[in-house]
């Protein structure tokens, strides 16, 4: 019998020889192979489960035989009599090599888990998160070698675990003589592992072994609509997401009539800096209690937001950013104290990191959507449009990306939309108009089920019908076009010219009734001619933007458009294409990312090299500056019409024909239908 | 002629050819002189002032035209009118060398600017300040080119001064625009250095060219006394320095009994940690009124304390400092925000440093001590002895230095006397007792006259004689012994004994009338029997500590003794040695340091290096344990006698003969006069 065994890792494959009797958490981590510890092999944990495979394995070229493992053990008993394991499983710090044998690591044992999207656009994030928990073992003072128990324990951190030169801060210092006591010498510390220089920093301890959770906030501040996500920062998993609206609304809904506000209003920059970390705290405690959690167990939150949000929560007057040539304060990631920022409500010693800005802007959130949606490792020209009050564009290839802002204002977030609001329950999100008819069908938010399904009634019971959402405003307007109730250039017909009584005069022009539910004392919802008008600004603006792009890249056609938002359900590619938000492209080449910038975040947060890799991305990607280029508003000016031309949509062409209807403002004759 | 010049700088020596018109100051920067610059050569700060020499210079081989620099300029002419300069003066950013030259810098000009301490034992310190003043012109913003101000900022930090990776709060970020835009692009910086790995900070910002002065305090924070210097951070001159008394002496005059009342009272840490706070504010205040300068414009501060003050100054619980092993909560040097303390007296932005503790009993005093005094360079076998109301004792040469720390109690600094107080105008703190007539007469703190000096009334009119401080009541016992009112065993002699009615029955036993002010409405301040008992306490744990060191360095005898201590007068050595105070030595080889942590404070304040040195020194430090090591005892016993054994003395011998009375507490029978 030899001194020593082959051990075979899988699935990554790694082997080598190891004497007899070396743990199997030894052998891996000699080898380098990914399988998880917070305890450091003390049997505590329960991170290191492994799965031996026996008998033979002639891929490996092994047979392994049953006695390849020590015994199960008493620490392995416990541990499954307590807190249960699958059978088959064997921890990896309490089996020890015997003989050759085949060590599968599952996935729940792997530190760097994957954790798959939920979205249509699956993307695996690594776990790396810059917060984890360690375990260690701490020296017993000696009178005789005086040192500091802190001392003590950054050594402990460097032996045990490879973290040199930890730092802490005071609130950490005044609890660290009880917790050792407490835990006879052990302890679970919250390490923060910042990106750049910055040392690594204690965030939190627990006496003895923590076996509890730790999460992490991934928000995406937009100028209408705050969205996050709280994820478990184990594993990567979201726990909760929500959204609220942004309160800064009350001061301007676009940017630049907030940064207007502050010029005009002397201290208005520190009140919208206070309602928007109320908000944030808010939703926090919200989110949290949603996900089940204590809002103190949240230890960092990355933040995704355009530039002038971003100056605003960092209470930095946004005047610059109001005129050429739209110098920031700050281009460059931001990592602070989330007390800094007043935000109490996550746990004291929590951390906030901001993503880079890319330009005056083009802020942190296109940052964030050139994380998620990556168009600069794509071989085919991408559009990426992300819809929001400023909406963020990204055109690229693995050649060359651009970016720009426009400033779209907040229709497409349902705002200044007669009966728009936030993406919730109860809102309206998806919406059909029968051609023939003329009446609608629609879902809300909440519900599986179409309004005409029987059920609907009893199935939004709780909900109602509240409003409607940016979602379905853009298919609202998009299904009144098909349908013929609006035309080319945005007019919504009267009773008479489009045959039904939906169309009513509201002054002197039309509103559309997609739902009435006064009979039941719920709102009347219309589409009303300044909502129309409020989505014609809006998309020509994007549109202008993504052309001012392919101006600047040299293009007509791109090859792939990438619609995402943060507002609650995906945009409808179809409805996009209809009312020409987005550059012609095959319909089957027009998909929807849903909240890329939020999924930027979130990578962030659960991954820190993601954070240097997105800081050296944004100096690869050219910034077009829409303010002061005159052919934005060229572009901006002939993209009104619905669809602005139909030449410049040849595969729109061949999945609908628009009804070629005119109305005028009175309403007073018969719309004249022609085909072309 | 030839295309390049030789330049030789004086004093340092250094010399290279450079090309005609290379300016003098980038002569100096190339060949690595020392020579200051605020503005980087801008002609505007004035620090690069040069004296150039013409003639003959035999020495370095070289004759010196009128014409072998540029021609007086302008910009020269304008500062020198504005400013005024000294004749035959240049700026050195101006003046370019057109020909071989000999260029004195002036200490003034020097970066490393050394400062001589005023007290006996001179000693210079190089000035290298972790804060310093830096004039930066920074990139206009470009819309092509989209980066942050602060990002630009860094870059010109970066490039003109080669400090890479500055680091600024949000504060910081908030004023960074508006004051760009202010000093046209220029911006001066206060940028804080720390040592380790802390990255360079930016402490504040002026638009333009900031010609004020920026400032830093070194703090001793003792038991019973704070005392403070404040040091223009430029150049390290001391400004002004103060003193108040520690607030929690109302919780206990040693450091034991407040560790005892932490133990006794909950939240009772919480409440000295405020008290100190708030006194270090008030002193901050104080002093800076005094040096006439705005508080807000210190930036740094150091503190040395011992272990018990450093914890309740950081807010750390103390009561493991209390009970063995007398583990520390954290032993490394401590860099933390004056906020995090609540010292919001200082700028919002300043840094507080603390230097290390050496053991559980042993503070960042002694490490202090350590720093000014520098045992562990010496060849003698030095003891440094800083008397306060815990003494700290170092004991070493170049080969092995020791220290510990004695629990004197607080008698030495005036308190638990009579008629202490802390050593400030009107405290005596010189004491002259003439052995015919035991007719005493002293000195006041504020007065250079003696008591018997017909103007002393007069002179000390403002003042009056208010106390005792610490130096008086020693040098007030210690003549006491040699008039022959007081015994070797401490006991005060009746008015027959001493022949002298000064010497006056309260109770059961003596005390001295050293001043009687009644008349003129002031007060009477007596030497009691129980301030005898007092200082032979202090005396002979002082003492036994100093032994305690001896024995573990296997020594009898020492070849010099330092006396130090923070409260105001230095310590007489004759008198220090006739109580017994330290071990037997020369008196030569007595000397008085002052208050040495008060100075190892100021070393690290204006000399960044010197923190790492001392980081490094005190790992080589060996601490002997007075509080568990029985011989301590034992010589605390046997050293209770003034002194404890005239044997033991043979250099006091030399100097004085103590009459050999002794009295009995009755006070009813003669002394007997005995002479060995």
């Amino acid at each position: 019998m030899s001194d020593d065994a082959l051990v075979i890792f899988t699935p990554s494959g790694k082997r080598g020889h190891f004497p007899l009797g070396t743990p199997v958490l030894t052998a891996a981590r000699q080898l380098g192979v990914d399988l998880d510890s917070v305890c450091g092999g003390r049997g505590i944990c329960s991170k290191c489960q492994i799965s031996p495979g026996y008998g033979a394995f002639p891929k490996h070229g092994v047979t392994v035989e049953d006695d390849a493992l020590t015994e199960w053990n008493a620490v392995e008993e416990r541990y499954k009599s307590k807190r249960g394991m699958v059978d088959g499983r064997r921890l990896g710090c309490q089996a020890k090599v015997m003989g050759d044998v085949v060590i599968d690591v599952p996935p729940e044992s792997q530190v760097h888990k994957q954790v798959i999207r939920k979205s249509a656009s699956d993307r695996v994030i690594a776990m790396d998160p810059a917060t984890r928990l360690l375990y260690v073992e701490v020296a017993e003072p000696d009178m005789h070698e005086p040192t500091g128990d802190f001392e003590r324990l950054a050594l402990a951190l460097r032996d045990q675990w490879q973290v040199p030169d930890v730092v802490a801060d005071l609130a950490i210092l005044r609890r660290l003589q009880p917790a050792l006591r407490k835990g006879d010498w052990t302890l679970t510390v919250a390490l923060h592992k910042g990106n750049h220089d910055a040392q690594p920093r204690i965030l939190d301890i627990w006496p003895g072994f923590y076996d509890g959770a730790i999460h992490g906030l991934a928000i995406d501040l937009g100028s209408t609509t705050i969205a996050a996500h709280l994820c478990d920062l184990r594993d990567g998993r979201v726990l909760a997401s929500g959204g609220v609206m942004n309160p800064q609304i009350r001061f301007g809904e676009d940017l630049m009539s907030r940064v207007s506000y502050v010029m005009m209003n002397a201290g208005g920059d520190v009140e919208m800096t206070r309602v928007v970390r109320e908000a944030l705290n808010a939703l926090a405690a919200s989110i949290a209690a949603e996900g089940g959690v204590d809002p103190a167990s949240i230890y960092e939150a990355v933040v995704v937001c355009n530039p002038v949000m971003h100056h605003l929560l960092l209470g930095i007057d946004p005047v610059e950013l109001g005129q050429a040539p739209f110098a920031l304060a700050t281009s460059g990631s931001v990592s602070l104290d989330a007390r800094d920022l007043h935000l109490g409500t996550l746990n004291r010693a929590a951390r906030v990191y901001m993503l880079p800005c890319i330009a005056g802007h083009v802020g942190a959130d296109a940052a964030a959507v050139a994380l998620s949606e990556e168009p600069g490792r794509s071989d085919e020209m991408v559009l990426i449009v992300d819809v929001g009050t400023n909406a963020e564009i990204l055109l690229g290839n693995s050649s060359r990306v651009l970016a720009c802002s426009s400033p779209t204002g907040p229709a497409f977030e349902g705002a200044q939309i007669s009966s728009g609001q936030r993406a919730a329950p109860g809102a309206i999100e998806r919406v059909e108009i029968d051609p023939l008819t003329k009446e609608p069908r629609f879902r809300v938010i909440g519900s599986d089920l179409w309004s005409d399904h029987p059920e609907f009634g009893r199935a939004t019971e709780r909900t109602g019908v509240t409003g409607i959402c940016g979602s379905g405003i853009i298919e609202a307007v998009a299904e009144m076009r098909i349908a013929g109730l609006v035309d080319a250039g945005g007019l919504i017909g009267g009773p008479e010219q489009t045959g039904t009584a939906r169309c009513v005069p509201e002054g002197r022009t039309h509103s559309y009734v997609l739902h009435d539910g006064t009979a039941a004392g719920g709102p009347r919802i219309l589409v009303t001619q300044g909502d129309i008008r409020a989505i014609q600004l809006a998309k020509s603006a994007l549109y202008a933007g993504a052309r001012l792009l392919m101006d600047e890249m040299g293009i007509d056609r791109v090859d792939r458009v990438t619609l995402a938002g943060a507002f609650g359900a995906h945009i409808s590619p179809k409805h996009a294409m209809v009312l020409g938000m987005i550059p012609d492209a095959p319909l089957a080449k027009v998909t929807s990312a849903g909240n890329a910038a939020g999924t930027g975040a979130r990578i962030a947060l659960c991954n820190v090299a993601a954070r240097n890799q997105i800081e050296a991305t944004v100096h690869h990607i050219h910034k077009v500056e829409t303010a002061i280029e005159p052919r934005f508003q060229e572009h901006f000016v002939n993209a009104n019409a619905i669809p602005h031309a139909v030449d410049s949509f040849p595969s729109l062409a061949a999945i609908v024909t628009l009804p070629d209807v005119s109305f005028n403002t009175s309403g007073g004759r018969e719309g004249r239908r022609r085909r072309g």
